[in-house]
């Protein structure tokens, strides 16, 4: 870690969110390399950082395009100048469907599916459109979120999506859980020879996780869409994708009370750090207090136990919060301030925030 | 509750957080009258809602001013034409003292602290100022928050205040811990008399919280702050607070998926409800499938338990979600849509989302 507090801490109007735009870059060529040596596209998430200009250093950096989790956020890339999108996403309903068309227009662009009610509007949604629009089938290889169940069922959704016009089946989508990747390769081998029973390729097999990211391409994968290594956070390390020195964004804040001897208040509470706890029984890592346990948020206060520090930090001073979460803490703030070595390099705006539907 | 589905559920743009404006106009009214009745000033805390219309709405219903949690929230509610400000809140630091002192020149301005290096602060704030800036001693008579841990430490810090130059001492702050209002009362009989030793009168007394509006004035307060009571959730109605008629706002979501015959999910994530559990098992209620259980939250993903569930919602289907905790969830949006009746009534500006500091 860099040493603290550097000069630009003391400045600051807490709580503020700062992302260190060294260690950004160094995360994007790095997760950039990995794919490469693997020969697989590199299409980052951007829900973490939502910001234009991070999503043009991954395009810079070589991204053949970028993944997005809502059709807002599509829209709002496009309009940053991006090109080629994925929404990772089934989209359905009225006023969406008449998005997806227009946006259909302006790039090449590709959602997916895990039912036929959201084929079917999809098709409703192109219905006349000179465009074709890509889609995926998602599936769901054991992290149980969305995705269909099994390769026979993913096949007969894809050859169900490749009968609809103004559709295009292109492929398939999954969120490998963490770790275990047996599973996945398996669901993929069965989906492959189901896709042929039904005359049909999976051209691209899209996965995604940072946790994974160590193991780019062993799926046999042709694109890969990671979020969280852009920025990294406490759950990253503790999963072992990432170090301390690798976290870009931490969230400063001010020592605003000392109310009892073995216990100070921040000026960061859930409204800045998010309730988010990801396994972990307290709210983020004092970095610079390794000893001191944020357990406890309100709103705009967060209750630090500093009862295990040589040393606890003092009202008025400024400590850096290593959020457990990365991703929801970006969702939180128009805009993020920016740093290189030890200097403020700036304000960057999270372009997509508040693009939620 | 309303009749559901309305035709107005059915032209929304998903997830969408609602607010039904004669629930809010009921609930302003109803503690307005209980603040009156007890001869009680009211001066909501617009953290909740963080809306300029809606803090005019409490204006214009009787209240004598605002509570706010942080100095950008004052400065927007300032804007916005409030003139009588209260910060519940130790503001600090060089950058934000220099914001203070140019409010203190727009509007009736009041801060708290509960600790010395706080209050110098405010008089170095205040320097060569032709103003004055009001200053409560806040307290801590349970909650183990912020606040001055004891009576006599509370009067010696209103000693303190009021030999500062630029300052004057008006009176305590305290957020009693719900339901036992006990200690606090003790606590205030104790403190007038140390305030007394020390030649102070403890001009005004601020008490808050929704949990405890059915006792407004028990503890011979005479400004009182609630938030909450304007939207209500869950969590109030659990507390008796309030009942789920009472509640304004929900978060509207489409069911995007069932991929498992015990379980649908729908769009509405850690995005746009928070992870806030407020010591609830899940996260927040589907009011028109109240068997229906939202167990688990990806970011912009819910996923909902339907096991329990006679008739289990299809994909496509709006739901209403009850947030367990309303606050945070205004926090996430530039503006909500609003309602009477069964109808839509337009959108609102959350206009102090994202003023974090």
């Amino acid at each position: 870690m860099k040493p603290f507090p550097h000069a630009f801490a003391a400045t600051l109007d807490t709580p503020a969110p700062v992302v260190d735009l060294d260690i950004v870059e160094r995360n994007i060529a790095r997760l950039q390399a990995a794919c490469e040596r693997a020969g697989v596209g590199n299409r980052p998430h951007m829900k973490t950082h939502k910001a234009r200009d991070i999503a043009r250093l991954q395009l810079q950096a070589g991204a053949i395009g970028l993944t997005c989790q809502k059709l807002g956020e599509a829209e709002a890339m496009a309009d940053a100048g991006a090109t080629d999108l994925l929404i990772s996403y089934n989209v359905l309903g009225a006023a969406k469907h008449a998005r997806l068309r227009a946006l259909a227009r302006r790039v090449k662009l590709a959602v997916c599916c895990d039912n036929s009610t959201v084929a079917d509007g999809y098709a409703q949604a192109m219905a006349g459109a000179a465009d074709v629009l890509s889609v995926f089938v998602e599936c769901d290889t054991g992290r149980h979120r969305c995705g269909v169940p099994s390769p026979q069922a993913a096949a007969d959704l894809a050859r169900h999506v490749a009968d609809l016009p103004g559709l295009r089946f292109d492929g398939v989508l999954l969120y490998p859980p963490d770790g275990d990747l047996v599973a996945s390769i398996d669901f993929l081998a069965e989906l492959r020879k189901a896709c042929a029973g039904h005359g049909l390729i999976v051209r691209t097999v899209c996965s995604g996780g940072t946790p994974n990211w160590g193991r780019i391409g062993s799926l046999g994968e042709n694109e890969y869409r990671a979020g969280t290594y852009v920025y990294n956070d406490r759950q990253m390390v503790r999963l072992g994708a990432a170090s301390l020195e690798d976290c870009a964004l931490f969230v400063y804040a001010t020592v605003v009370s000392h109310p009892e001897p073995d216990r100070v208040m921040i000026d960061a509470g859930s409204k800045t750090l998010t309730s988010d706890l990801m396994g972990f029984g307290d709210h983020g890592l004092l970095v610079d207090y390794p000893e001191a346990r944020l357990h406890k948020l309100a709103e705009e206060h967060g209750f630090v136990d500093v009862s295990a520090c040589a040393h606890a930090p003092g009202i008025g001073e400024v400590v850096r919060v290593l959020p457990n979460h990365a991703c929801p803490v970006s969702n939180l703030f128009d805009e993020v301030l920016t740093m290189r070595g030890d200097r403020g390099a700036g304000r960057m705006s999270i372009t997509a925030r508040g693009r939620v539907a």
